[in-house]
């Protein structure tokens, strides 16, 4: 089959690379429609030290498996786990020891023909929800990931730093949970704030903010040092800092904010696909607008660098024509 | 009067520094004992923009004050506070937005013949409390409030990492609250780690540990970038890691495994003293056999030289002979 792969530092689009084949328990995916991730970036960066088939987020359709799962389009969840190991049955099974991550670590992606994936990690995605909707599942499930950590209570004071991607569906989800008014999206791109002011959230260019330590709950989607050093400016004492991205190691980092303010940093990561589902299936966070670019799977090496070009928030592979 | 004053980048004795005068509702001190602080040596080393008298640890005899104070031998809270500004008016007075802190900004500190401090910072120290013991009661309020912060349980499996003033102070606060056998000391000095074991709390050597994210709740005391990372591999997914020191600016550091492990960061720093008086006076936490040398007021320079060797634990100044 077709499949972009990333490795020896290059990431290549094979022809020939080999069909994957379900084992028990697992479910066999024709892909239909794949999106591009920071952390795709990070990898083809040489930040990760993953080689394999590329990607993570995806719709398809399934070609084999349970009767009650044949031709469903679906999406899948990105850890797959031992079901043994003491996080596993501690009810952290995303946190198992013996995880591999698709497209990330020890298991091939979805930026190819078909993926095989373990039959708990699949979930059927309703009518209401479109491909290029269901794209957003996983990042989404991401962001909802705040609001289960963090409890937001409408007096609190909410800003979300960073309008890339991740930020502009954190920070629908917590202007959704919290009092919107009290809710705000900084970043440095016009155009992205835009898309959450058409949806009543203030957005504040990076230029125009005042960096006073005020905010009860900071929301950091930048992915950067200099993000997060903008972030820690934000929090109030005794607030709470939500690290989401995974950055690139060794960055330098001035942690002693955190400790004179008494900060509270949570550390972030994947979240549930259900509620993301039911949450794009009732509208509650609105994604189209953010699809900026799509091309083939051929046109894979270009997609990558699409993605990486300062302007794109969501770039699609067409993977099924 | 004599205090040893950090100017221009130097510590230096200065024997006409002018002696200070209470204003209405402060308090005049004689400083009797004076303890080393890491922040102290921070501030030596320039880390911090602060200039004037060093010093914030101390036991003094008030001179000059309210009836109910005269003659009373007492320690004084760090933080003079302006009782006006959204942090003091919502109870959070530690972090007033105008504070002025001891011997660390805005503020001259103890290591002088006499400070002025506002009455609202000034406890007095029962006689069970000598003032070799008093000493202890501001970086012992520090330690107290990580089980103000993180509430720990029985079952949790706790480890401090650093085993210096502060890490030999906090692993007797959670040994205390938590399960003494659940409780672990890591650091790198045997002899440090032999006073823990001698109140039945186990201690490890650094070589000797093996790395693995399974603590429950790690603390980390050491001051350090190296000990920060020992720190982020020992928590588990979802753990908790209390941030205790201040530390130099711009450290390199991978927050990284913060976000994949959904760790939880509690910055943390002073706590309340009427706590840290009475956990003395009660015995709870032991301090004899901590302070390591004893110097003169005039011969403070040595002592702050003395205070940076690898042996030494507590490092005293009898300001007055």
């Amino acid at each position: 089959m077709k499949a972009l792969v990333f490795r020896g530092g290059h990431l290549q689009l094979d022809s020939n690379w080999p069909d994957p084949k379900p084992g028990p328990d697992e479910v066999l995916i024709e892909v239909e429609t794949a999106g591009i991730c920071g952390t795709d970036i990070e990898i083809c960066k040489g930040y990760l030290e993953y080689e394999g088939v590329l990607g993570h987020e995806f719709v398809g359709r399934v070609v084999k498996g349970p009767r009650e799962l044949k031709d469903k389009r679906v999406v899948g969840e990105i850890n797959c786990v031992c079901g043994k190991c003491d996080m596993c049955q501690s009810g952290l099974s995303n946190h198992c020891r013996d995880r591999q991550v698709i497209g990330i670590a020890g298991h091939d992606g979805v930026f190819a023909e078909y993926v095989v994936l373990p039959r708990r990690n699949v979930h059927v995605l309703p009518d209401a929800v479109g491909n290029d909707e269901g794209i957003f599942v996983e990042p989404l499930a991401a962001a909802l990931q705040i609001i289960r950590q963090v409890p937001i209570e409408a007096r609190d004071k909410v800003i979300v730093v960073g309008d890339g991607r991740l930020g502009l569906l954190a920070v629908q989800v917590l202007a959704e949970q919290g009092n919107k008014s009290n809710v705000v999206l900084l970043g440095k791109h016009a155009e992205k704030l835009t898309f959450a002011e058409k949806r009543g959230i203030r957005g504040i260019l990076l230029d125009d903010m005042v960096l006073k330590s005020q905010w009860d709950v900071v929301v950091d989607c930048t992915g950067s040092a200099e993000g997060f050093a903008v972030a820690c400016q934000l929090v109030r004492p005794r607030g709470v800092l939500v690290l989401k991205s995974t950055w690139a190691a060794g960055a330098v980092v001035d942690l002693s904010p955190l400790v004179i303010n008494e900060v509270k940093l949570i550390g972030s990561r994947c979240g549930t696909f259900v509620d993301a589902i039911n949450t794009l299936a009732a509208e509650q966070v609105v994604v189209n607008g953010l699809i900026t670019s799509r091309f083939k799977l051929t046109e894979g090496e270009n997609a990558m660098k699409k993605a990486q070009e300062p302007g794109q928030i969501k770039v699609l592979i067409d993977v099924k024509d």
